[in-house]
């Protein structure tokens, strides 16, 4: 049996996220419907990590093992004439038996987009959070290093969540304005359920003057998650990157 | 009675161009329908140009007459909050009485882009033209430089254009690599019927060693539609600006 990794690139409107589910279209059941017709057989497959709906990925990583002998570039090729319009097969490697793509990720690259403009703009209609008030990219990148570092993120963490621990490491948090976009990039080890879009909501929650100046610290120690600030919406969100052990050091943006 | 310019930016997917027609949608009708709405009554509106079905804009010109006192940015957000969302008001202007946002024009700048990478990607689907195959940025900048001046371009229009004459001037033409897209911007006095559109597939079959390297003067002076290249697909084009004597000279890009 050889284990693969396909690496996929989604624009997640019109996804009902990842994870196959009765509501409504997944990328996960449009990668097994496309897998099954390049393979001749649908195998079972591990995604990187559940996404929301309408939530984008640059970067989404799934393993899964199979007996067929179809050569990498093949396999994207073929994958790319079947899925649909809205997701692509970006690459595929061949890994180790017993690969995993969640279990074995060193962390992941999150990136979150605003279009920080007083008009709405129809190229970025449902991929980006729009705020017409403008934005300071250097204090939310200055507060957002309060993330940084090994936490209890308990207060970033929506209900119905079952993982056991809330402790996690951020590795770097960067905001930076491009024209019209305010682009924050946010790397950790693991993210609890929607702590990266409330992390964001609270740093433009802060910048807005709804949560006060500096109080970032205090809100992570108190564990509490109506300490922090709004939800940012999912259409905002983009998984850019997944990092495995086997893989040199990311460049910054 | 006033005389407004109003930009507008458009995402011509699932529209059949600007001109208002039977077959389908077209960016117009949406905007005299929220002109309508907003105003109260539906002036006749003058667009800078005609654009092909799935053409895009990021600065579309159009002008109309109303006696309307509302002010400019309450039009702009009004006409927002009506238009479709893959079309946006990005300003209104007042202008002098008479003006007519085609023929005040002194010029328009067209930009052309390329998804130029292995994989097709889900992000620039219907935004741009996907061509696997690695193009020379710097081959097709420098044998864009043939378009620039005033020439007969009669070879790079499609039959069906009713207009009398056939020569233009084009101000500049460039070609640049931004990762994976690959952009074309051309500014000129004006565009026959798919100008723009063949010129950039010339340059392309000049690239791929479809039409001989050096032929493009020969092509300019046959006026032969039949010698130049093929005619790239409406998706990658958007109308980026139009220069009126009045504004500042455009930056470059």
């Amino acid at each position: 049996m050889r284990t693969l990794l396909v690496t996929l690139r989604f624009d997640g409107r019109g996804f009902c996220g990842w994870q196959v589910q009765k509501n409504g279209p997944t990328i996960m059941a449009a990668f097994q419907d496309a897998l099954a017709s390049v393979l001749g057989s649908r195998p079972g497959v591990k995604g990187c990590s559940r996404t929301d709906s309408g939530v984008h990925a640059l970067g989404y990583c799934v393993s899964f093992s199979t007996d067929s002998s179809i050569p990498c570039e093949r396999l994207t090729a073929a994958l790319n004439a079947r899925l649909p319009r809205s997701v692509a097969a970006v690459s595929c490697r061949e890994m180790a038996e017993g690969f995993h793509a969640r279990y074995d990720a060193l962390g992941k690259r999150y990136r979150y987009r605003i279009l920080n403009a007083p008009a709405r703009d129809p190229f970025w209609e449902g991929l980006a959070w729009h705020i017409p008030r403008p934005l300071d990219a250097g204090a939310l990148d200055r507060a957002a290093q309060s993330f940084v570092g090994i936490h209890d993120f308990s207060a970033f963490c929506s209900a119905g969540s079952s993982v056991a621990g809330t402790t996690r490491a951020i590795f770097s948090f960067e905001a930076v304005r491009r024209g019209e976009l305010l682009e924050l990039a946010v790397e950790g080890n693991g993210f609890l359920y929607n702590m990266v879009r409330i992390m964001v909501g609270t740093l433009v929650d802060l910048d807005g003057g709804v949560l006060p100046a500096g109080s970032l610290p205090a809100i992570l120690d108190s564990h509490d998650r109506a300490r922090a600030g709004r939800t940012a919406p999912a259409h905002g969100l983009y998984l850019e990157r997944v990092f495995y052990p086997f893989d040199p050091p990311p460049e910054r943006s």
